[in-house]
């Protein structure tokens, strides 16, 4: 049964009372940055709610935290003060609390039609990790780039493989992404290829968002992590695969992915996808101790990702997965982030990696729909081995309740031409 | 012939007028960080000397860039604001400039011994960049981990090679560092090892500290690079082997490396350095056309590596090596960093990878000095293949001048043992 809100939210809306995903907007294109709520076709500014002395837990009640340009300082005050937003929201935008519903001039000034808004990034992100947890995709890409017979290493079973992404050119949802330059993979004899990316390609990914971190030197245990954890994002990880190919060995990816990572503005909390949790996949080989739960939990949350191709008026569904495919799950992702004692802060992100599913159909980038290249997608009337320039990537997800969906908005990007 | 300041400069000294390198201090625990410059045994307080007004050129006279915690705000005004700060320090600190000279309040407020001032952090940094750039370091690395057939990867000559590092573990000189917990690789048919690091390692770099930055999708050409750097820090990568050697295929290092960088607190600026360059290495093949250098420069900066054991009296020198044996010129690393629309920002670091020349005596990490623990080194009295708690590694450099030195003072770090 769905909760009731004053505030209209149509039956298909991502965003009921049971999800309020936190962004930060602008009410105007020369306001200040703001922290907000979605609900229904609105976002809630939570700077004048907090002004309007609504927020009146022990946690909130003096607190700076939505008179901020990103929600690292809320994400800082940790578990308790997420639980305690949670509520009072929930309460003052309910159909039967008179607060804010019966308070015409508070409500004109801090619900805002979606439409009129512009979303920027929830987060100052100071490092951003990206894994590698789907166990389908670490096949299919050993299976392309090193052939059938080991397609996945031996440690990828014993740990949760990653490495360091870029923060400084991660950008939200909407963003356009300009074709990276670069090297590319020499093919037979010939030198290596320079200038536009030949194979520039999408990955549907989701991440993490940390808070409120730990010190240098002072682990996260595994039954800690959870509570280390605000919410999860969608997230486009594009990659221009002819630039990863030969740059890659020894020391991992690098200028193949750092021209532009796209992430949703909504951060969904883990509260708000609790009813969605469901079991982890089996492990085998059972984790050591400090990455073994005593409950180990995915998310059913269903994934897909539309093109829209260059010059065409649809868009077309290439990939239909969910993040309840990932072998490794967020909570073991950041225990052995910490392991060695690595600091986390508020604000970081913890990418999942691409998350295909068992099935062609549930492969999240285009190097395994195409097989790098080999089987050509239909899309519409045109064909598609990797993006073109004009092609429109969407990603969204959500997962499905009782008269309700908890959903994560879209993932959206465009790709421009390289610069001459 | 050396510059002369009326504040004394030992003949010894890293820091002479010549130099002026800029760093962050704090003049008591309780106040508030600040920039400064080293000036023989003193730190001279840039905020002091603004609030004065003697800043008074045309980029500087109206910032508040040295009113800041860090020196980000400085870097992102760019060379020429670089260039007008160090001419207006090199006059008011000479011997015959009488405004700081002979105004005794003010010299007593902006001149500290360095011996009683916190340094911290320089910079705040977006993202860390550690590039693979000495030949014999590839080399040494490859023929250990693979062996002897092909060391260097073959895109190594066409590329400068890299990948991102964790910024939120970067720590200023003096920072203990706790042995890190983790995976090591299995050897034999033994499981993974799950425990402190049994192969910790320090790693000689230096890092080019970036200012003004680009935006995304606008790339920094190579004749454009050198404005972008604003100089050079010492630079200890803290390495755990054994978790590195696991980990790192086929995404490259993360654990093995982010529990702790080290840097020294005083940016070199290229123009101390300037008198130093010397040519870089000729590239065989000739590289691309977006990394061809009209002139291709290095720096002969002599950088030693000291330990002192844990327990003993005396610290031992372990490795004297150059950055001039770097194959790739920091400038080739930036153009290269932005090649695909990656966009650096003010303080981000590129670190150079280990320094390693090509003698056994220049080795820049255990891992080559005593070839994986298989050539153990003596130190003293004692016996070392990898760091044991306790030890203190210290690395220092500096250029030789007629008459004086521009330094680097140290970059220093103790390791603690894991938490239990």
């Amino acid at each position: 049964m769905a909760l009731k809100s004053f505030v209209e939210v149509k039956p298909d809306s991502h965003f009921p009372l049971e999800n309020l995903p936190f962004g930060v907007f602008k009410p105007e294109p020369a306001s200040d940055a703001r922290p907000g709520v979605a609900i229904g076709d609105y976002v809630l500014d939570l700077s004048v709610i907090a002004a309007a002395g609504l927020f009146d837990g022990p946690c909130l009640k003096s607190s700076d935290c939505f008179n901020q340009p990103n929600l690292n300082k809320f994400l800082h005050l940790g578990r308790s003060a997420w639980k305690e937003a949670r509520e009072t929201l929930q309460t003052i935008l309910s159909a039967t609390d008179p607060k804010l519903r019966d308070n015409a001039s508070l409500r004109h000034k801090a619900l805002i039609p979606m439409d009129k808004v512009e979303m920027v990034l929830p987060v100052a992100v100071g490092d951003y990790t990206d894994f590698f947890s789907s166990m389908h995709h670490a096949k299919n890409c050993g299976t392309i780039f090193r052939g059938p017979e080991t397609p996945i290493n031996s440690n990828w079973f014993h740990l949760p493989i990653a490495y360091h992404g870029r923060a400084s050119s991660i950008v939200v949802s909407g963003t356009e992404i300009i074709r990276p330059r670069g090297q590319g993979h020499p093919t037979g004899d010939s030198a290596a290829y320079f200038g536009p990316s030949r194979k520039l390609d999408f990955e549907l990914e989701m991440a993490a968002v940390v808070g409120p971190g730990n010190a240098l030197g002072k682990p996260v245990s595994i039954e800690e992590a959870r509570d280390h954890i605000f919410g999860l994002v969608l997230m486009n990880d594009w990659s221009a695969r002819d630039i990863q190919a030969w740059e890659y060995v020894p020391l991992g990816p690098f200028l193949g992915k750092s021209f532009g990572t796209t992430l949703s503005p909504w951060i969904v909390t883990l509260d708000a996808l609790e009813p969605f949790s469901c079991d982890a996949p089996k492990q085998d080989p059972p984790p050591l101790p400090y990455l073994t739960e005593k409950i180990s939990k995915n998310y059913d949350i269903s994934l897909e990702v539309h093109i829209k191709p260059a010059g065409q008026e649809d868009s077309c569904t290439v990939t239909r997965s969910n993040f309840k495919h990932l072998y490794w799950t967020v909570t073991q992702q950041l225990a052995h982030h910490t392991v060695n004692g690595c600091n986390l802060r508020p604000g970081d992100l913890l990418g999942s990696g691409t998350i295909s599913g068992p099935e062609p159909e549930s492969h999240g980038c285009l190097l395994e729909l195409t097989w790098n290249g080999q089987k050509p997608m239909s899309l519409g009337g045109v064909t598609r081995t990797f993006l073109e320039d004009g092609d429109e990537v969407v990603l969204t997800g959500y997962c499905k309740g009782d008269g309700y969906k908890i959903g994560f908005g879209t993932c959206s990007g465009k790709i421009l031409p390289s610069p001459r």
